[in-house]
């Protein structure tokens, strides 16, 4: 199959192609099991600046010197925004600039370094969870910030140097502009159709069945129509929601858990065990206010395929698999 | 630093920070020194399609046949688009697709293998711009066709087996996201102006000079306000033009592979011998008419930094270099 699809969130065309001969180069993810240096372990908090907030199992707040944490939060020493100040936007000629205000913090996962495949347990996903929700609600009140990324990067190509299992959570004095045009596509469609796009690729996903891998009660698994790469998935909630924080119900947190983790046992079970991926959470923008053309999801991205340049050069995707064929063997690798 | 500056052609934020820890890791060209199996190589035109044509030194065009080929265009036997067909836009449910029709072609720069640093001559650089000229030229007939990328991906990550100097053409029937985003950006900007951004700014690099690398009467090169990467350069006419195509003019021709191949070896000197890196020419699409508003130029970008999925996660880009320290540091590797 040659063909170019076009991902209605992002408005991207994509190239499909299988005919290529595509050798699958899956990243495995290799901890470095160096305890005693490990910043993010029990017994090295001298290493590390002072926690900002920790949480138990239950992802419940605890006091932030607590021993018993089983989720910890803590500002990145070496930020890539700092936190101090104010935005002073400001020309230069005809340029644009602002100092690098926002956040950058680090949720450590579990005091457990060489828990290595974390998320075979919901419990952990539960946690996170309620953290980043909890992190998402402080936040907000900083009248600086306008949208806060939360992302993970497991494996090598994390570019860090800490393998003890983490996700990052970066706030900015901005709207980065693929969000923005997330968000001016999904408008476009409301203005035309009078219905959330998100809603409809979902309805869509749920009754055709080639691109699902999973769901349950309130949410879905699928890989898009137009992936960027081989085994994409997305996880969206069902019913319409603009913001990752109204996920309040326990039981629906915990069955956003139990999806996420099917999604990333499937991908090891089809790909090999312990591979690298990326997870991202997209929400809405944090000064929007209830609204009806954004729905939240997640996406997942397990690391296959090298940046070959292309995609620089092009601003364009090749996927060399076709997204029903991942699908399917996603579906497959129960 | 830490400052975030708006590219006002993609319309992105970049985060500069040269404050955290980062190892440049200079990736270098190695070239596979067996001859006997390079498809590119004189004697073994076998392995390869019919070429679609040949350019001697002064980039005139040739019989294919002839073995006195100084460039010869091949189509690529694994193409990411496939030239048959009709697009054929079509539905599926709430989705866009069309069949992927376009063309992919191979500019073999030199008949020698081993001719590892080729910018060196600049006679090598005036025969390719003849050689892309006339293949623009020619594609552009072919209605079925929005936009013409041309590119070289010269190192490991370029993707492909081939290490024989070559640089690619992808003709689609689509205009990329990210160039729209740029002919929106620019015409946004000329509407409010009615003057062209990209003069604009050239004007601007011309007298600040902060971000100057190089200049000659009729280019110039410079490192963008809000690079998105350590030391990338922008070489750019100095005198309004859209089209590529329009530097007819011996000399110019001659002064803009002077300028291209003075900053490969500028980046050489800085930043280690036989450096990777990808090239790319941005011209206007295809169907446009005389535009007032775009203006073409190629972008250089040597692999230092590694993809670390934040940019994938984020649509951002961290730079831990300061664009002004990168242009002083090229200045001065005369």
């Amino acid at each position: 199959m040659i063909e170019l699809r076009k991902d209605p969130i992002s408005s991207k065309w994509v190239i499909i192609n299988d005919t290529r001969d595509f050798q699958f180069e899956v990243e495995k993810f290799s901890a470095d099991d160096d305890t005693s240096s490990c910043p993010f372990c029990p017994g090295n908090e001298h290493l590390i600046p002072r926690p900002i907030s920790c949480y138990d199992k239950n992802g419940k707040k605890i006091d932030v010197n607590s021993k018993d944490w089983a989720l910890k939060v803590i500002p990145n020493n070496k930020p890539i925004l700092t936190i101090e100040g104010s935005i002073l936007r400001k020309a230069e000629g005809i340029y644009d600039k602002m100092k690098g205000v926002g956040a950058h913090e680090i949720l450590i996962e579990t005091p457990k370094h060489k828990d290595k495949f974390l998320y075979k347990k919901t419990s952990t996903f539960i946690t996170n969870v309620l953290a980043v929700q909890d992190r998402i609600n402080d936040l907000r009140n900083d009248t600086r910030l306008e949208y806060i990324l939360v992302f993970k990067s497991y494996g090598k190509s994390s570019g860090g140097t800490v393998s003890h299992p983490h996700f990052q959570l970066v706030a900015l004095p901005i709207i980065p502009k693929s969000v923005k045009d997330e968000m001016t596509s999904a408008k476009k469609y409301y203005d035309f159709k009078e219905r959330c796009l998100f809603c409809d690729i979902i309805d869509q996903e749920l009754s055709a069945k080639t691109r699902l891998v999973t769901e349950n009660s309130s949410f879905v698994a699928f890989v898009p129509f137009a992936s960027r790469f081989p085994f994409e998935t997305w996880i969206c909630p069902k019913e319409h929601s603009y913001d990752f924080r109204n996920i309040n119900d326990i039981n629906k947190i915990h069955e956003l858990a139990e999806i996420t983790t099917s999604v990333v046992k499937r991908l090891n079970r089809a790909l090999g065990n312990n591979i690298s991926y990326n997870l991202m959470l997209h929400s809405y923008p944090l000064k929007e206010n209830k609204i009806d053309y954004y729905h939240w999801h997640i996406e997942i991205v397990p690391k296959i395929t090298k940046f070959n340049g292309f995609d620089l050069v092009s601003g364009m995707y090749v996927n060399p698999t076709i997204p029903e064929d991942s699908a399917k063997f996603l579906r497959e690798a129960e």
